[in-house]
């Protein structure tokens, strides 16, 4: 299959966390799928029989799918709803629910970070490194799970490791990244009006160490049913600003052999993946957009481009300390979350991983 | 002299560039000091004869000085005026002006880009460099002027110098800095509310330039009526937030020879310079205040400590890219411009080199 | 006519100050329109011969469409471009050049204020007052113009004009609002971020009297081709808050006879007017939503709804002073100017108003 | 006693829910304080036997008094602590809380809502009618208390009564307000940043309904031990939005007899009240400070007068549909909590009221 087109049939799914956040833009970006029905909601005890109008508080700028509202809201149990489901859980819920539902014989896109770093456990980027789905059967057969898990990566790890991708090619040495995040990446609540507001804060916890591992895992080379992480070493410093939605790095690479800003806007324009191959429906038409605008990416300008799924990249110079800084910009809640898992659940089914 | 006192004795001076926003904050600080009386303001022509209180908007968000709103501005007409002048003019007219002042016998007190890479312009933070001011008697030679001009850095520059200062001791090699700055910084008007509302703007211009070679100026040696530049290298990401005091700036460095956290930590915290040993009336009991609080510093919480003149740290922490990362926080138009352009005159006066 | 179809047929329409931010909202609104096709840009002498992409600065979320980036910007020249122009002037520019135009035999289809008063000048709503439109006869005798200059409301005006124009049945007596108003009303750069970031501006020069005016000059009857304004008394208090697009009004209104929230309600969801009837390509299928959340209507959960042409009505209640309170929302660039542009030109080409 | 004096006398005071946002304000303000020395910190179990470094997280932007931080915060136990205790208590823990100190003999000047419309706790604003707190000894005598509960109102309301009280004397008819209130307001954590970033929350909780009715028992009539409420009408729309500190109000006012804004104006600037003849410690010099710019207060500009204790008002015009109408700011956390508790402290005891 090498088209946009499932032959008209259409692929139940359920999201599990369906009234959170991610949850919310799971349905969103669900409604109107060319290849993927949401015929299932679930979430906690409390929300359970009510109808998802009821059960959530819409908190996205686009009205909630008409659809959608009127659907009955289950619990999270195992063996119910359709064979995929997206996970829209909390690292908490999701260390118990996930494995659950994969050992029911579901396959779970999951956006948690419970099982990222799991050996057996995919944490994939299509562009990047859709070669290590495959690890999914060793995962069964040392869980005895019928089902799966697959995740997606940190939303910060995801803008990084879109533009490192590409890269590669070049024998990446060291990376600094500091990053300018928006608020939508801590949920709801999240971070309190107090805190942010005219403010920056200079940490986020547990952000840095994520950035740092997950991009050598998806950044590594699979073989014989493992991955080996890359060699890369990332120096991440993670910072929230007044910002709703995109993520803002400014980030500096050091190759193993010098190679110039020229280079890396090469690759970087000529980057095409089996996203784009495969003309997956949630794929850009390209992953990452180059800017030579002097002020630009810009979350305010920049984070709706493609529907959020593009990559935008600016500023690519010479570093006096590594070799070439540039910055990146990504909406952290699609491409960096639900969009995220959705082209994961894509390229699945398109390379029919999922029969 | 070694104490805050100059023996109940008075000094007179004047602002250059009075209305605008460094000028007013000139005017602020200048409010109550115990040795410095602003006795003469000076605008454009367009506020030439007119009340303070008629010529000028005052943005800031204490109250203008009442003696200050009586004032008439003058034109920034040389030889008018008080010996000593704080200029907080921007660099097209700090161009012509400031010469012009030096030429007519004052000492400029500049806060402008324009002479600050000057060979013959001591560009001076007094706890870092204070032994470059005698460089104004090869100004004064060479240029044929009875006055001088001395210059305080860029606000970015100030922060980030600031704790390489201390840390010079180890063999200061690399530093690679990613900064989130305040609106102030830019003036009145400045940045348009439309392009920083919940945005980051990635790029500010000049600004990297700027932190790159004003940096090794500062931290240069000064021998034989020359600095010397010192040989770090620094790479530097500039970034607007909608914050509107306070920088914020994420930095990594590397030491000739490794050190650790603790070093960088021990060196910061008994950090104390001529300012802090003469008593000056604008330095900080201690120039440099870290945390150990996971989350700060925090333009919010951090930026008003100690009349904004000191510089807070935290999250020092081993990098595993450079040696040692941390966060540091200064407030751009106190520390970072009217306050430091007070201080440089402070230690001159204390020094004795104003007699 | 009674369909969103012209046929096939396609209308060439020109943009008047095309490359400032009312005039980047109409190219971006026009971009795919069923019925009008942009053909000709216009700016100042500045712009002139350079393409739309060189001449301007793109401000807006979405990005600029293709087709227009190419394309050569003129000036305002009067008896070039289109029958149609769309204008997006400023008062000053539009004094001069709209009256121009209009002689030289084009409809211009202004967003400026400089006519709107006119006693001769359509100043139209198409929900609201369409029967103001054959104005222009008497406009084209008197001024003897081959063209005719058709304008609508201030941005605040409209948002305030929608919610009451159903509600006139009940006879409207007097009406209180306060105003929360989005910086993109103020073009750009428009409102320094220094003025703005977490602070309340609460005055909008002229915004008061304009409220106040226009209201009863777009809800007056039209007899005799004059608009006799309408009597209702409106007090406006005009402030402006840190948000990118929406306006907020806070509305309280007096009957002649005392009316219930349920009364009021009831209006505003059944009203529906000639854009609906005739299905305009760019009018809301309805003109106002109501909304029963406790916290609604918000900015940004509310004011892209219908690509925002529609407006949210949220609290209705009853008000201890006057009859009857309630919060209204409406996008102040697109319902507020360039959308209510466009939808007057759709009406009058619906109407044959143009042949 | 007529000045700010106690003869050099302190009086220990303690502070309930010590750990707050508004117990924090309280411990600020009361640093340094001529009269009350904070002896004793009380807050919920979680927090006891904690240092008061170790229990709260500050969140205001001076840093936390020396003092404090050192001091073990104990239960809130009734007989515990100094006779004086501040609340600031949320209204739940309020609710029990409060009559047990009370009963146990506690001052309690509490700053909860839970008691402000019980018949026999004053509610009171001391420059506008401290006359109520002869209410006390009702209190103490149908409760059966040796101590008492003396409140001051919600935020919001004291803006509008300050503005209020001294236009009583005109015969106060009927009020139109609408708000826009910051959101420390909501104490912490509060509004979630997603709720406020870049947005226009249109209501706020329980709040109107306290502006209508407080407002009425504060400007009312004390006679034979009760308050006879006011005959005001008072509407108020409320609304948060993106601001840190200070509630800008909208004001319009109907007077009795028609009163020009002139006439507001004089009353206004002659206004002073017992706190101002007593020259008490946190009274402002005088309690209104009107100002004559076209586009003032602002919070950012103004809310930091005289320590957050002065009301500024501007823009005082006529107002089409009622008489007159004005723009009001005030510090929402001093003047309209803790500083506001505080001042119903010190005017107690200047006028010997808790001998």
């Amino acid at each position: 299959m090498s088209t946009n087109d499932l032959g008209g049939r259409q692929i139940e799914v359920g999201v599990l966390g369906a009234t959170g956040m991610v949850g919310q833009q799971f349905v969103r970006l669900l409604d109107g799928h060319p290849w993927f029905k949401t015929a299932w909601l679930a979430a906690s005890e409390r929300s359970e029989g009510r109808s998802y109008a009821e059960a959530m508080k819409w908190r996205l700028s686009s009205p909630p799918p008409a659809d959608a509202l009127g659907m009955r809201v289950e619990g999270c149990t195992p063996g119910r709803g359709p064979r995929i489901v997206f996970s829209g859980l909390d690292a908490t819920a999701a260390n118990e629910i996930e494995p659950a539902f994969a050992a029911a014989g579901h396959i779970v896109i999951s956006n948690a970070r419970s099982f990222r770093m799991d050996p057996t456990v995919p944490l994939v980027i299509p562009e990047v490194n859709a070669d290590h789905l495959p690890l999914i059967a060793r995962q069964r057969r040392e869980r005895g799970w019928k089902g799966a898990i697959v995740t997606n990566p940190n939303c910060s790890t995801i803008v990084l490791s879109m533009v490192l991708g590409p890269l590669r090619q070049f024998g990446l040495s060291r990376v600094m990244v500091t990053t300018l995040q928006a608020v939508s990446g801590a949920g709801y609540p999240g971070v309190p009006s107090l805190d942010i507001l005219g403010n920056v804060i200079p940490s986020i916890s547990g952000e840095e160490e994520k950035m740092e591992s997950e991009t050598q895992k998806i950044l590594g080379r699979y073989e014989r049913e493992a991955v080996v992480p890359h060699g890369v070493t990332v120096s991440a410093q993670t910072t929230r600003v007044p910002v709703v939605d995109g993520h803002t790095e400014s980030v500096s690479i050091e190759f193993q052999d010098r190679r110039s800003p020229a280079d890396v806007r090469a690759a970087l324009d000529a980057f095409r993946a089996r996203p784009q191959e495969l003309r997956l429906p949630t794929a850009p038409a390209v992953p990452i957009i180059c800017t030579d605008a002097a002020d630009r990416p810009q979350p305010r300008l920049d984070v709706e481009r493609e529907g959020g799924m593009v990559i935008t990249v600016g500023r690519i110079r010479p570093c006096p300390v590594l070799h070439v800084k540039l910055i990146a910009l990504g909406h952290n809640t699609v491409r960096g979350a639900a969009g995220a898992a959705i082209l994961n659940a894509e390229v699945m089914v398109a390379e029919s991983m999922l029969d």
